[in-house]
């Protein structure tokens, strides 16, 4: 039989035999794990509990690189605990200066062909290495860290025909953000996007990342690039030939789905405020005055575009009234930039040159001043993501975002370059500098380390089992569209409370529903009711555990993004959908309702909800698998997991 | 007559005839102000309701260098406001990114033999060129800007002998931790430092500024160094030899007091927690493990600063419990190290380089972890200064920093380099690189420019003048040696509520005394009670505005520090000190008092305190000069400045 590469790492992963028809459940191996400082403690509590000597992976990876201002003590709480975890556990642990996690992991750990399961939603990055990658929950990842195989529905797959070539100044992110433009922010739902064709000769492995990286802004599983020559070389360069394996789809595959884009005909595009989807080209979007622009993030900070960036720059100035930040992916392209003088062409434009880290992308600094227009290079532009509410945010590539901050409008580069083809001659280096001395390597027996526990780290809530009838107030009525943002707001403030859920529980909806918390609190067992695409946007759990901690039982929507309804599943919340989506209108804020024979109803996947306020009933039903059944009834994943180890 | 070099800059600058007798009320003309961020907001809206055009200094500078994490929309609102006050009113303006105010001011700016007066206590850095200078709130150095003399008391001058030569490993900071040692945080009131000798000869531009930036920590008015040659080359290298003027104190001049330091007999020193003169040798300081290294600031982040720090860490990698980070003072410094190769050696190392600015110093980043330590380049390292309340701070040379760095404890450089005496060989280059793109010129007519006011931006609050009769509660009691970090927390959140006084008085004391704002509150009208050298520290004038704004109306302490006092006055809030210190025990917390004939009594400089509760009464008097009574009367300068403009 043919098989897709996404279909060959499956089979290759399958734990038990499966036809790989679309929707049907399916259990993956995964060969390995990352972590990231800001949702890594909950993983790492979680994975403590199982009361296991060592991680049961081939590798598993703890990344220190999200919040690295240190704005108080509960950062560097935090790191030291992560790193006693790694010690203790056999993790790598790639300590603060070394790099965003997405970038290193796929230039010194991934591997062609394997799987791998990241607490973060851009893990799929490593689909441009050829590895099949899926962004988790921190409870999924301890669950993947303990060698359980991990549940999927097989998804639909669409191979993405690339063909041509991209002119100088248009990008690998134009390629992203043409298919978010087709296909929106939910249009990657159960999907693995699979780019093959001619086109994807041109594209090196950080320009592979970009498109990968930002397949979760379509809600994509995955998505993934074949191991091929152009990945050989890059293993080369990076001293790791030894690691590389050919991995390609066999000739005449099949696939679900097929999408040809023709890189020659891309323009340079942006997405407008304040959804990823919303994309225009330069000259479509407004000329609008823009106060910063920020290069960087796992998305766009490799070696040639930040070379590419600073070429646009070379001999210019950063204009008055805009803050240029630049921050480099990796410690290894930073020292690559060094030597070529890149780094000294960017100050002397005016660039302020930040740390090595994920930062500004998630609003770890860098926010944008009041109702201020920021330029950014990272892969999200909702409300509030920069750490400023009414700040507008446009994504584009680090060669518009680089012209831009000469303007001080959005501009291509062509327009500020008096020969733009000489971006096109960029290639990333034949052998990069290789030094991995910060990274700490796995001690071979950690069993005597001592964990060290901040006053910040407060130990995981655990859910209790549900009971046979749920009495209930609606604590909370949301509309479409909820993203995990909105729940649990990342910056630099908030994202340094993630080890300490009764602290930040106090924050939860706070930008969405000020009265939120207190109301839940008072109600103290509540359902929260929400619209379309409840829970999109960032892997973090705690959107699923704040609730939970505050006493949210069910979480009753139109319909829900894939990795929060496993962070609600795996904490206990029972995601439940409106069989008819009208019945939104028939449940307000403050009503009380009634779930009988709730046991019942999740083996039947069917609830009835009484709402005694409103005297009226209406069903709903749960898209949940038997399993996942099972883990609610068991009041979540870390007792599920128990019960399989066991 | 002979005059040292502090007379001689003071009577070119006098502004009525004086015999300079110490203790003596002199006024001065300030040829040049400066500002930053954090406490120029203040400074800018009261220069804004004076009603004058332009500022009437020789050269003012409104420097962005502060707090450039940009946590959330305040700051980015705060240095657009700036921008625009700085182009309506004649200023240059310093980017973010161009460098710390006191090291581009010594490099940019300052001219020997001028005066200075900056909004921040370490503007005393610029007699490191012969200048004399002078930190301040931000409301005297607006009055500066009017081109209004300013008030001191005549200082009571010091003769620094400095002989013989530094041995490698030890440093300028070794100098000025010698002084702290002798002297103690108090011991500089009401002095200046005049550094001469031939030890002064092989202490260069920014070894100077290490030690009269420091002068700060023994309450100095200010410290001054010779221009001499040493300062002409400087200026050489700077490309402003035009700007040098030689001003040496005359042979045989005369001073209130001499002291001998043979720089040869030093040893590398460290200060240890909680105050800057807990100075010990690094032989002699706790074997404690060591969490974090800053090396940074505008005490020690000069190019052979960080060269000397990087030999030290040359060939050798971080401790892997220890995070050392590294910021560069300058735009200017930074590109001089880049050509050389030395930031490509500081990331081989392990360091961190996080952005050019005052940063961690100011508790803005890099926190230390939970009762970490922290051994920091800096120059103060009072309790919670670092954003942590529990850190305990060590200061220290960047050659022991870096040496502390491999080790994981407090280390000589000696202990961990082959050869110490390369360390002597690094001298200040012949040329520095010049570009002062980051610098905005002032506009020649800045009349139409619109002023930028963001929401964070509140109007200046105003005190009333002085009632005859005060009643009031004691609304705080507290210890000896309340800095000003006591009053008004230094860290990232709170650095960024500067320019709103309604949302920072919120945290009024509130790492001392949590319950102080809401007693105030309800108070309505009180006073604070407070032991010795009371307002030291930092120069920020929120430490007087918030109390005022609670409702403060004075301050009975028994002696307190200058600049704080003068803060106090500007804003109308009365210092008074207890005649007898032993009275200090006859008032408590929440005790009524009542001050009759107030007005009388300032006239007067002698109040009685009536306590109600306690039933007794006792003596204040007013250590102020006739002109400081006059704005008490006002309710503060600003009245008071408009009332001389008038």
């Amino acid at each position: 039989m043919k098989n897709n590469l996404t279909q060959k790492i499956i089979l290759a992963h399958l734990t038990k035999a499966s036809e790989m028809k679309v929707g049907e459940e399916i259990y993956l191996k995964m060969d390995q794990t990352l972590t990231h400082d800001i949702t890594a403690v909950m993983a790492y509590l979680a994975f403590e509990k199982l009361e296991i000597p060592r991680v049961r992976t081939q590798c598993s990876v703890s990344y220190l690189d999200h919040n690295l201002l240190y704005v108080d003590h509960k950062t560097p709480d935090d790191h030291i605990y992560l790193q006693s975890i790694a010690k203790k556990y056999g993790l790598y642990l790639s300590r603060p200066g070394n790099g965003i996690c997405h970038s290193v992991h796929s230039a010194r750990f991934g591997i062609p062909g394997k799987t791998i399961m990241g607490s973060d939603s851009h893990t799929t990055s490593a689909g441009s290495i050829g590895m099949l990658s899926f962004g988790a929950g921190g409870m999924d990842v301890a669950r993947a860290m303990a060698g359980l195989p991990m549940r999927f529905q097989m998804p639909s797959i669409v191979k993405v025909n690339l063909i041509g070539k991209l002119n100088p100044g248009v990008t690998a992110k134009d390629v992203i953000l043409e298919m978010l433009r087709r296909y929106g922010v939910k249009g990657g739902l159960g999907k693995v996007f699979e780019y093959v064709g001619e086109g994807t000769q041109s594209l090196e492995v950080p320009e592979r990342l970009t498109i990968t990286n930002m397949g979760a802004e379509m809600g994509a599983t995955s998505s993934i690039f074949p191991a091929d020559d152009v990945v050989r070389r890059f293993f080369k360069a990076q001293n790791r030939e030894k690691d590389f394996v050919e991995i390609l789809p066999d000739q005449d595959a099949q696939y679900d789905e097929e999408v040809t884009i023709d890189l020659s005909q891309l323009q340079p595009l942006v997405a407008c405020p304040s959804q990823p989807d919303q994309v225009k080209t330069i000259a479509e979007a407004p000329k609008v005055k823009v106060h910063q622009v920020y290069i960087g993030s796992c998305t766009n900070a490799s070696y040639a575009d930040i070379k590419k960036a600073a070429m646009v720059l070379k001999g210019k100035k950063v204009h008055e009234d805009v803050q240029l930040t630049l921050s480099v992916s990796t410690r290894q392209i930073f020292k690559q930039l060094l030597r070529e003088g890149i780094i000294e062409d960017l100050i002397d434009a005016g660039a302020r040159i930040t740390e090595i880290a994920c930062g500004a992308c998630t609003g770890i600094g860098q926010a944008p001043p009041t109702k201020g227009v920021s330029v950014r290079t990272s892969n999200r532009n909702f409300p509030g993501r920069s750490g400023t509410a009414d700040a507008q945010l446009y994504l584009v590539s680090p060669e518009v975002a680089a012209a831009t901050a000469i303007t001080g409008v959005l501009t291509e580069a062509k327009d500020v370059m008096e020969d733009v083809s000489i971006l096109a001659r960029v290639k990333e280096p034949l052998s990069y500098v290789i030094d991995d001395s910060m990274m700490i390597k796995p001690l071979e027996d950690g069993r005597d380390v001592e964990i060290i526990r901040g006053p910040n780290i407060k130990p995981l809530p655990i859910n209790d089992s549900p009971t046979h009838t749920l009495r209930a107030k609606v604590s909370l009525k949301a509309e479409d569209n909820i993203s995990t943002d909105d729940i649990t707001p990342a910056n630099a403030q908030f994202s340094s409370m993630r080890s300490n859920i009764p602290l930040i529980a106090e924050y939860a909806y706070s930008r969405y529903d000020a009265q939120f918390v207190q109301r839940a609190k008072e109600m103290k067992t509540s359902i929260i009711v929400g619209g379309e695409n409840y829970g999109q946007g960032s892997s973090r759990e705690h959107a699923a555990i704040t609730p939970m901690f505050l006493g949210v039982k069910a979480v009753l929507v139109k319909s829900m993004a894939r990795i929060h309804k496993n962070n609600l599943v795996n904490h206990g919340v029972i995601p439940i959908l409106f069989e008819n989506p009208a019945d939104y209108e028939h449940i307000d804020l403050g009503d009380e309702i009634e779930i009988k024979d709730l046991i019942e109803g999740l083996k039947k996947k069917e609830v009835t909800i009484f709402n005694q306020t409103k005297g009226n009933s209406f069903n709903g039903v749960l898209d949940l698998s038997d399993a996942e059944v099972n883990i609610l009834l068991c009041g979540g994943q870390l007792a599920y997991i128990k019960s399989q180890l066991a």
